[in-house]
Order: structure tokens, then sequence, then C-alpha cells
């Protein structure tokens, strides 16, 4: 029996952000679009990069009732009982425990992967090839994280200081940092031993289990529950019933900083989380005025601008900089590039006065 | 016989400007549309002013064969007889020549009102009471012209220096003064003796005509044998044939600068050329920061800035200052407003690529 015939994947992709807002809604959340330089969306681009190494079959999406639809229109491979509809979201734990829970029915072997879909990957070999690195490490039976060498003092991600390398390439995870501010983010670059936390982890799905049942019973319990409801075909009622009442905790904080031994594979691809438009600017290819234009965009005295426009619409920019300009059809946002995240104010205001286009 | 028995009004609609694009286009210019705080298009609205005081019967329009058809659409009131499409356009002094000669053959008695289709009014009773002063004016024989009180410096519009009162709110016209710079355009306002030049004016039909035989013999000419081919049918083919080759000069130059004595009737009510985007700003109801926006659209810090977009399509600012955002469906501008006459470089860039949104 080789690596691979007892790797799964967990994709999740329940996430409801609104940070690219208008093209990302509550309801079209930002894994279901293409942003950067791709031309498939988050979702299908995370799914068909890991099926370079675990075939469909054998990958789960964990999302939500309301997201079912769109993801089983982006990933027609996938059958019925790989989609799990959580009823509400509760954070990572609940999520990956989820997904072990009902994996380790169909295999008690299995060692897997738990893959964000709407994060950029930037070399799918590379990124392979170090998923290749941390499924094998999990087999062993480590506790395995990958970690991104970073390029800059970025605030907006957490760091995981890296200790003594156990075998070729896995490091000890001495400890998780949350997102640090830019003095602590500057020394943790200029240090050398800090990565960028990346959300992707691997691990056996008995050994998750057991961590969740160690550090988290009230959730072991209850997904113990399920696997018993699951005998009887009673599963999804259960979970209907139960799962808001599930803790709302994540995976980093409630499993991963806690468990003795976790293990970092540093990925040397180019990675981002695609926190704002100001990600999406930063990945596409630009033109020498560093703007990022649809097709036949036109740009005069214009620097650094993001535009994003439906196919066919000529955008045009003239004495401008570093602004953010979407149209998604229906609406449109025009804001700096380094105020990006205050989409979210407009989101807010638009569920105050109880517009849909949230 | 009462005064407006003779009145004929003649709106010029044959301008094909660019500086509101992308909402005007070359085959749908500014006068088609609605812009400031007026839902009327600007033709409609410069007919329905007129028609308070000139009926429906005795207003013409000069427009071009391209622009025909929306003429039509939005004065129905008019017979076919009552639009003159220019094949070609040769600037005002040939298209208001023209249409003196149309109307001095239905009434050699005519008096006439020459009307610009695409200025913004903000007062339409002041403004019907200086058009009836200013064909009472004409009735005696006069060239008069309407020269609106400065609020401002403006270096974007011709000047009149008032001389002394002929009749009660008549003024003698000393002279004509082109674009001034910013520091004489302060002089003439300190002054007080320097109204804006509005493009308005009044005249008998047979007083024109013979001053355009004696100062634009060459036009006067034509106009003649325009007459002459009317008595057998034949001017439309004549027109077709011979108007590219009118002399292509404007009633200010050619004429109204020539002629022994211009009155001029001082108008005390809000006006505008509409010249850009930044007019359309200036003369639309502003929020308490200073934004024009869209009904419902959202500003968060965001200030001075005019917003247009498609009926129901939610506008949404953050962050930015002073910017004219532009959606036309099918064309997305942004540029800052004190930029706004820089639109017709992406005009031209588009024509350059035969792009037909210019």
């Amino acid at each position: 029996m080789t690596l691979t015939d007892n790797a799964y994947a967990v994709i999740m992709a329940g996430g409801s952000g609104t940070r690219f807002w208008p093209l990302s809604r509550s309801d079209r959340p930002k894994q279901f679009l293409s942003l950067g330089p791709d031309e498939r969306s988050l979702l299908r681009g995370t799914a068909e990069r890991i099926w370079d190494l675990i075939p469909a079959e054998r990958t789960f999406v964990v999302t939500s009732e309301l997201l079912r639809g769109q993801v089983e229109a982006q990933l027609p491979e996938l059958g019925p009982s790989q989609i799990l509809a959580e009823p509400v979201g509760r954070n990572t734990a609940p999520c990956i425990g989820w997904a072990a829970a009902h994996i380790r029915r169909l295999d008690p072997n299995a060692v897997i992967t738990v893959l964000p879909a709407d994060h950029y990957i930037g070399n799918t070999e590379a990124y392979v090839d170090t998923l290749r690195q941390g499924l094998e490490a999990a087999t062993h039976g480590d506790y395995v994280t990958i970690g991104i060498r970073p390029t800059r003092a970025e605030t907006g991600y957490g760091y995981i200081e890296v200790g003594s390398e156990l075998d070729p390439g896995v490091f000890r995870a001495r400890r998780f940092v949350e997102k640090p501010n830019r003095q602590r983010a500057e020394q943790f670059v200029a240090s050398g031993a800090f990565l960028w936390n990346s959300g992707m982890f691997f691990f056996l799905a008995s050994r998750i289990l057991d961590a969740i049942d160690q550090h988290l019973p009230g959730l072991g319990k209850q997904l113990q529950a399920y696997d018993e409801a699951a005998k009887s075909g009673d599963e999804d009622a259960l979970v209907q019933k139960t799962y808001g009442e599930l803790p709302a905790v994540s995976i980093d904080h409630g499993i991963m900083e806690k468990v003795d031994s976790v293990s970092v594979v540093p990925g040397s691809f180019d990675w981002s989380d695609l926190g704002s438009w100001t990600s999406a600017w930063e990945l596409s290819p630009q033109d020498a005025e560093q703007n990022v234009l649809p097709e036949g965009g036109i740009a005069i005295d214009a620097r650094g601008n993001y535009a994003w426009a439906p196919e066919g619409k000529l955008v045009s920019l003239v004495g401008v900089e570093g602004l953010v300009v979407v149209d998604s059809g229906d609406a449109l946002l025009v804001i700096p590039r380094e105020r990006a995240q205050d989409v979210r104010e407009i989101v807010e205001a638009l569920r105050d006065r109880g517009d849909k286009r949230k």
C-alpha cells in the first residue's frame, strides 16, 4: 500500500468573507471567484492542484448549506457524500473534526491534508512537493503544518517559530504566534526563524480525533455521537440538530497550539491568503505603471490602480493613483488600495438597511 | 399683431462634444442627456422653457443628419420641416444663417431667438423674462445677446463688456472678449462691467441675413442660392451638395464682433454651459460632504465626489475625494474633478483604436 492510497483531502470552503465586496457577496464568497492571475475559481484551483496527488474520489469539501450548490457546480467530480454541508459555521476545529470523523469511518488509516479553498498558490509544482512532504510526515503520526517563508513583515498573518530539523525538510514547530505588530513582524522576518502560518495541515484522521478528544472533549464527544448515529443512518439529523452547539474554536487555538509535537514543512511557493483587494492587485500582472486593468482598459497618468469589471466593459482611469475600482455589475466600489479592508463598512451599511447586495 | 406672433425659436442641437464621456458619445451628445438636477434632457428642457413664450409650431431645431432621429424622438411636437439637419457641422454662423433664411421665407418679419440646446438654466421664470426682453429689443432691429452676471472668475467662458443703458435692462455691448486668463478674469469680475457670453442671441431674421451678406458674403451668397432653390423644391439637394463648403465660422466672430451695434440683456438666472463633469457636480444637489451620488449610493469618508451610474446600481465610495466616477453601462470612468476636461484624451485613444464607444 503506497502513501497516497490512504491520503485524503479536506477542502474548507464554508467561508463567507466580505473583503472582496462587491464581487464577493455573502452568498457568493471569494472561494467561488477567480481572483489574481488564475482564471479558475479559487476553489476549483485548490481542487485541481491537490488532484495531482490525491484523486477526486478521496477529496472532501466542507461548506455551508447555502453554498453547497455552488460547490457541486464547480466540482462536478465529487459525489454527494463528498460534500459536507455544515448547518452553521463553527470555525475550523468542528469543521476539520467532522470531516476527519467522516473519513476515518471510510478508512481507519486515513491521512488527511486540510486546505483552505480561498488561497492563492503561485507555483503548483513546488506546492505539490510540499504537500507530499507534509502527508509523508503526517503518516508517521506527526501533526504537520505548512509554513511559508515570509517575503515581507506582514502584520496580517500569524507566524510559526521554526525549531530543529526532524527529517529532511521537516522541522519542529516551536510555537504559533498571533498576528504581530509591525515591529515584531520585522523582528520575525529578520531572525529567519519564523514562517507564515498558512492554515494548511496534515495528520492521521485518528490522531487529530484523539487530540480533539483530549483538548476539546465536548467536541470529541459530539463527534463520537455522530459516528454512532452514522451506523444507523441518523447522522444527518443529529448534525442538523446539534452542530450549532459545537464550540466555535479554530484548529490552531483548539488543537495545534496544545498538542506536544507539531512539525512544520517550509513551503517555498508563492502564497497569499487573499485578504483584500490589495492582495489581488499585488498578485495580478501589472502594467509598467503598476496598474491592473481589465482587457482593453485605458490608464492615462494613472499609477498603482486595480480595476475589475464585467467582461467587455471599458474601464478608463485618468490621473488617479492607488485606487481599487470594482464593478460587479449591480454595484460599484471606489476605494484607496490602503483602505481596501474598509469595504466591510459598506457591507455593514448594506446589512443595516436590508440591501441584498451585501 | 403682438410681439410673439412673429417670434421664432432656433435651438442649436448639432453639437457632438466629448466632455461628458462615457455618458455622452459622438452619436449621443450631451443635449440628449439629463445632466444636473433636471430630469429632462437638456434639449427637452430648452424646448419646454422657450415654449412658455413661443409655441412649438414656431420652434426650429438645427442638428445633424446623425442626430435627427433623436431630436424627433425627444421633441415629437415638431413637424419634419421644423428640424433642419446639416449634412455636416460648419460652426454657428452657417447654422444660424440657414435657419434664419428658412424662417424668413415663412415670415419676412420674423424675430428669432437662437438658443444652444445643451446649457443648464437654473431659474425658468427669470430666464423667460430675459428672453422676452431680448426678443423685444431685437424687434426694434438690435442684435441682442444675453450676458450672464459672473459669479466667479471663470476662465472657460467668453466675456462681454457692458456699456451704457439703451433701454431699461438693455445695454450697449462694448466688446466681446475671448476666454481670458485667470488674472484678466478676476479683473473682469471685480470691475462689475463684464458679463459672461451666454451664446444666446436675438435678431430679426432679415437683419442677421443682411449682416451675413455684409460680413460673410460667401455665406450670404449661398444662403440666397438656398432661397432660390427652395422656390422650386430643390433646397435639400443643394444643401446636401454645398453645405460642406460654407465657411466654418462662429456667429460671434463672424457677425457679432463686426456689426456696429450689439445690445446685451443681463440675465440674472443661474446658468452654465455644462463644459465638463465638474459643472454637473457643481449644479447637482450635494450631500453634507459635497458628494453627488445616485440614489442609494454610499459614501464613507468621501468628499466632493460626483458619481453617475445606471438606475438601480449601487455606487459606494470610501476614502476618496474630488473624483468623478461615471458608469455608462458599457464603460466606466474615474478621473479627478479638476482633470475632468481630460476625458477627451480617452475619446481620442478610443478613436485611434477604432473603438465605437468614443
